[in-house]
């Protein structure tokens, strides 16, 4: 796979799109029997629904494979390059990881879009999908495997482990010398299993425990906009808001008209929060610490910037935190001192996101400092490797 | 630390290099005691000269922390930047990791150059060195703490583990949520300790069985001075060549001059090299696949390139490999299809270092594929932030 060119693996995914796009019939009845073993199973309406696929599902994903050829290679990108006062040319150049191990719960589709994602980058990929979607995985696998070997790469780049057990989870994450990096696709006990067990190098999403500041004398309709649509768009993702901050010179003003734009999230505050909003609940450390992943989330009011900065020091993930300000002082303070994955200056957490952010496709989140911090692209499948070029050079 | 200037550390480093030099000969009593310390306890005279400072390597240690100051800051690069359809200014900036954890052992300069590389970079930094550098260490750190106070920076910025047992070390390398990364900076048995102890990230030197190819038509009097550059400039370190792999065409000409150039080495061969070099003895997978570090060396004779790459496959360490060619195809197989942190062509594995690449300064070299490769400089020191800078924007 590392010695392929970039024509060869896109032409790889055009012919598994296609195969997709032509099996879509047959990976639908795949996907059938995973659900109807599922109902039997007593899976809640949550799981069918991550588990279904229909015809639209299955066109998206050949799509999905198309979009991915059509990015730019990032294998072979000379990051940086320079000549040595004795003549070396030494250059930094973007080599693919080797194999990628990922680990993901029952949605099929993630099959595709990380396959296509490891292929694209010159990896080859193991698959470990869950027991429930594993006669779906199959299928679309399947057609993977057979668009590398339509296009002359080997089938074998594509891995699909069949055995779904528990135990075999656990002896995935310890495959030392044969997975480069392991990704987990999935919640938190998935997470806390890879952090327990792993032995290999793996890069994880954590916890997104978002806070939004309003500071003194923001622009506090722009301030409600954003808290509104970083709470409510899509409550149950890792990059919503989870905690707000406000600064005690507006706070009176904003927060009633906060609570009445979006009545339907249960507010936890701290005292001075419940003097202007009674209705609030008492918020507890656990509030302010944890993740609600629905309609509700902690207030508290500061009297400083400082006061906000340490509070996110405190509670925060490291995901993504925001701060609504008109002052530039304060925008420079926030994105310098706050130590997150992303900070954003007026504008709503939910941005902090692959395609949001145009890196054209997303493998996941990183809250990790090593390696790669926040969405990562095809680039973040990538290593790097030292070039050097001489005529003869021998060390004096 | 974060939110310091690059001028207020360099104050300190500037600072802490003048202390050091006020304060050279009671650092000298402080290593006085050490040795002592080391000769009763029966120490060999290798650890004992590694231990041992003098008047030159205390104003080494000041001069590199002046160096360390004159090196460009990497925090705040802007690595990437670009604008969204929706205006949102994205960039990707480089920040420090946090906390740095350095575990090394007896050599007392590795506390200010490992420190002065951290501070620089805008970390925190814990040192954890070993039992017989304690008095050592605990006189180079006042000093590195007390130019961070002079220069208006908090002293606990650089932290000096005062518990030397193995216990502690353990303990250590379990810091989680507080060292941001672990380097250690010492032989096999300190990374084999971290690979079975460490929760925290770390970053890591393997080992370098490092490769030369000397291929068919390549110019042999520069081969020759390559390999014995590579082998017995100085035979102890990681980059030094352990292994030759010689193409047939050229192995009966170049064999016996090379043998003949460092007759100090000792040579194991395979079966084809022993007809070529009969005082060569019989090389074992032991022989291809371990570091002799010292002056011994293994060869095989191949008879293409692709035996040479399936060669390193099997039996390098990912460190650094090289070829010896005059061709141009062969140059570029050979850079695309060999995984290791470094590849050269036509110089000596000898120059991948910090120093010589050019990095200005060097903290370890990864054999690692994640986060850092190769040389570590201070880039390797940090992080990346996702900064967005909006004027409001929402998701819909």
């Amino acid at each position: 796979m590392a010695r392929s060119s970039s024509g060869v693996r896109n032409a790889a995914l055009m012919c598994a799109a296609d195969l997709i796009d032509e099996r879509s019939e047959a990976i639908l009845e795949a996907n059938a029997a995973d659900l109807e073993t599922a109902r039997i199973g007593g899976a809640d309406a949550t799981s069918l629904d991550r588990l279904r696929l229909d015809a639209h599902r299955v066109a998206s994903m050949a799509q999905g494979l198309r979009d991915v050829a059509a990015l730019s290679d990032p294998v072979g990108e000379v990051v940086a390059g320079w000549v040595r006062p004795n003549g070396l040319r030494v250059s930094q150049v973007r080599v693919p990881l080797g194999v990628v191990g990922i680990i993901y719960e029952n949605r099929p589709n993630v099959t595709s879009d990380a396959a296509a994602l490891c292929l694209k980058s010159g990896n080859a990929v193991l698959l470990r999908g869950s027991s429930s979607a594993i006669v779906s995985n199959t299928a679309v696998a399947g057609a993977l495997r057979d668009g590398l070997e339509a296009a002359g790469l080997p089938k074998e780049a594509i891995g699909l482990v069949a055995d779904t057990s528990r135990e075999s989870a656990v002896a995935f994450m310890q495959l030392e010398g044969i997975i480069d990096c392991l990704i987990p696709r999935g919640g938190a006990s998935l997470i806390a299993s890879i952090k327990e067990h792993a032995t290999v190098p793996y890069v994880i999403d954590g916890e997104g425990n978002c806070h939004i500041y309003v500071d003194a004398g923001s622009d506090l309709v722009m301030a409600q906009a954003i808290v509104v649509n970083a709470k409510t768009q899509r409550p149950g993702v890792c990059n919503a808001a989870e905690s707000l901050l406000v600064h005690r010179a507006v706070a009176t003003d904003f927060l009633p008209k906060l609570a009445a734009a979006m009545p339907e999230v249960a507010l936890a505050g701290d005292e001075a929060t419940r003097v202007i909003l009674p209705d609030a609940s008492l918020a507890t450390d656990a509030d302010f610490g944890g993740e609600y992943l629905g309609l509700a989330m902690s207030v508290a009011i500061v009297d400083s910037i400082d006061e906000a900065i340490d509070h996110i020091a405190r509670f925060g993930s490291g995901h993504s935190e925001a701060i609504v300000t008109g002052d530039v002082t304060a925008a420079i303070r926030f994105t310098t001192e706050v130590d997150a994955a992303a900070v954003l200056v007026n504008a709503s957490t939910r941005f902090i996101d692959g395609g949001e952010l145009g890196l054209g496709a997303e493998i996941g989140i990183s809250t990790q400092k090593l390696h790669a911090r926040g969405p990562m692209g095809l680039r973040e499948l990538t290593s790097i490797r030292y070039v050097v070029m001489g005529t003869g050079q021998v060390r004096t």
